[in-house]
């Protein structure tokens, strides 16, 4: 492969005048690469600093910048791709990431191990969108959260995930849940006739996550969530880089502050679409429009169109808007998002008034429909 | 001791009324703990669930509110606390982290191994502020770095830290970098007849920071630096908790989005003076005021009181302020800040006309005045 010696960023900086614009893009291009006053860099070294590729104002005051860097900063790098990417420059004022170099982090980046078309396979399910639901509250025993995860298995739910507040607490520690729910998910699919996934939360320190991601492999689990923020995005890349058999769900618990700055952070699409799939997530949950957070549906469908898009040379991660979808509107969204699309309903199904048995037959069906 | 059964978060929400800053309360309290609608709860497990303990104007439509959770939901689990703290509600419109229970933190994170007292008595220094620089610019080859370290040490710093954006890059790998660089600064500590130490950057995946870290042991460093936001504040949390022989310098890039979030985030002396000691930083480098980034002088008072403050029951950590101090400042901001601080100075010392031995000697001067 033909790697590339450079790389580009685009951001978005506050300014009140182009040359002030171009001020600011090029102490974002030095602090990003050499980290020190140009006229002490060696003379050898100055190919280093990043330079600014070109400054167009997209808004009143808000202007474009594209930056070159040298891929000799980063070396291979993901962990320090995100330095260069992010590093000081998350601290300067008005500094925002809108886009990022896709050949480079292509190239850089593992993406996801399964991707969409072979979780399709893996579940048998060839055309339509994806149902799923989270096991909850925190506090119940492993019985009582494998009871819930028979009723949405024998209702016939595509995929179950922990919540993820269920870390390893002593009202259900994460080896005698999975036991549980794993059984309890394989007895529900005797009566749905169909496949349902679980994947159980492995959040925790480096040393837990792997632990984890082992148990859950060695006890039937079909797949693990994981939120990246929590354990930093550099352990989700290790875990895909190793070619782990599980796909991972990323969870976007901790991961606010990036997305809904009004002038830092990053493009919510670039963050989630773009970064999580090139660091690994084959799902990638987000806080869908009109629910509890604050997305529109512009941005919603950007992230969608982002961990889909067969341009990049990553495999694809499945999109999975949750956090307060009401299990009415879901055929609303299907025909929006389209098939390539994991819905994920907690709440509204455990407020159905006929149990959960009942509520996931009903929101199964109207997804089979698709098919 | 007696544990916490219960602790309280502090946030700041907006509201236009005492009634919507209620009921935004209630919105972070339900979602931080069960994470469902309150009747979808089971009864038995509604003790569960956030409560709102009080809430009062603090300005202008600005509400700040104190919701106290129950232990069983972390059950001393540092990930999860996190999670509780700052999952779900990051993504919440205007909700911000403005104090956090310091007797519950104190109980469920291990804090910094060494702290100030153990390293003033490991570097012999009694009572003065100490003096740090970074190393670079990355591209450097190994002998070219340590030869500015032997500068740095000959001219009697106390601690030289590498670049954070030194990784592993071809032109100074890690070991052959650290290798390279304690020989020097051991030889220039013979010049000065004083203790220099060397923090090499570990920052990278989980794996390759405790393999970093174990060489920098065995490569004779004196400390290690690392992001923890890169790498996860839970992998320091990981590495404090091991009791590990080498003091943690944490460095603040890819933080900025939690700390300069108009109505989101954290108070940046919450986030880098209260968390970051809370897992396990022994130096935390903040981006001082009247450099490169926008922190007020009150911001960075109050990251220093965080860092020392006594009345917590964890070790303290030495503030480390940094990001573009001028090496002709040391006085003012050294009578300003107290002894107890750590000057990170780096472009500044490179800039000085007559070379980084006689900098050093004038910024290590300074700072000897006050012992």
């Amino acid at each position: 492969m033909n790697k590339k010696a450079f790389f580009s960023i685009t951001y978005q900086v506050q300014a009140q005048s182009e040359e002030e614009a171009q001020q600011t893009s090029i102490a974002v291009a030095t602090e990003q690469s050499v980290e020190m006053p140009t006229d002490a860099v060696p003379p050898h070294l100055r190919k280093n600093i990043g330079s600014v590729e070109s400054v167009s104002e997209i808004s009143n005051h808000i202007w474009k910048t594209v930056i070159q860097f040298s891929g000799s900063l980063v070396d291979n790098d993901p962990t320090q791709f995100l330095n260069v990417l992010f590093g000081n420059s998350s601290l300067q004022p008005g500094v925002r990431v809108v886009d990022i170099d896709r050949k480079y982090l292509s190239q850089i980046c593992h993406g996801p191990v399964h991707g969409i078309k072979r979780i399709r396979k893996k579940m048998g399910i060839d055309k339509r969108p994806l149902s799923c639901t989270a096991l909850k509250p925190v506090g119940l025993t492993p019985g009582e959260l494998a009871e819930r995860a028979y009723k949405f298995s024998s209702g016939g739910i595509d995929v179950i995930k922990d919540d993820h507040g269920l870390a390893n607490q002593t009202a259900a520690k994460f080896k005698a849940r999975v036991q549980s729910v794993v059984r309890a998910v394989r007895k529900g699919e005797q009566i749905s006739g169909k496949k349902t996934a679980y994947f159980p939360n492995i959040t925790g320190s480096a040393a837990e996550v792997i632990d984890r991601y082992m148990q859950a492999v060695e006890l039937g689990a079909d797949g693990v969530l994981i939120s990246p923020q929590l354990t930093g995005l550099t352990q989700m890349h290790q875990l895909a880089s190793s070619n782990m058999p599980l796909p991972i769900m990323a969870h976007p618990a901790f991961s606010g502050s990036f997305v809904n700055h009004p002038t830092g952070g990053f493009l919510p699409e670039i963050y989630y679409g773009l970064l999580w799939r090139a660091f690994g997530a084959d799902f990638v949950i987000y806080p869908n429009a009109k629910g509890r957070f604050s997305f529109s549906e512009d941005t919603c469908e950007a992230i969608n169109h982002e961990c889909r898009n067969l341009d990049l040379d990553l495999t694809s991660s499945f999109p999975t808007p949750g956090g307060g979808i009401d299990r009415n509107t879901i055929t609303e969204w299907a025909n929006k998002y389209g098939n390539d699309t994991v819905f994920l309903v907690g709440g509204s199904l455990y407020q159905h008034p006929d149990g959960l048995e009942i509520a996931t037959k009903e929101f199964q069906q109207t997804l089979e429909d698709y098919e």
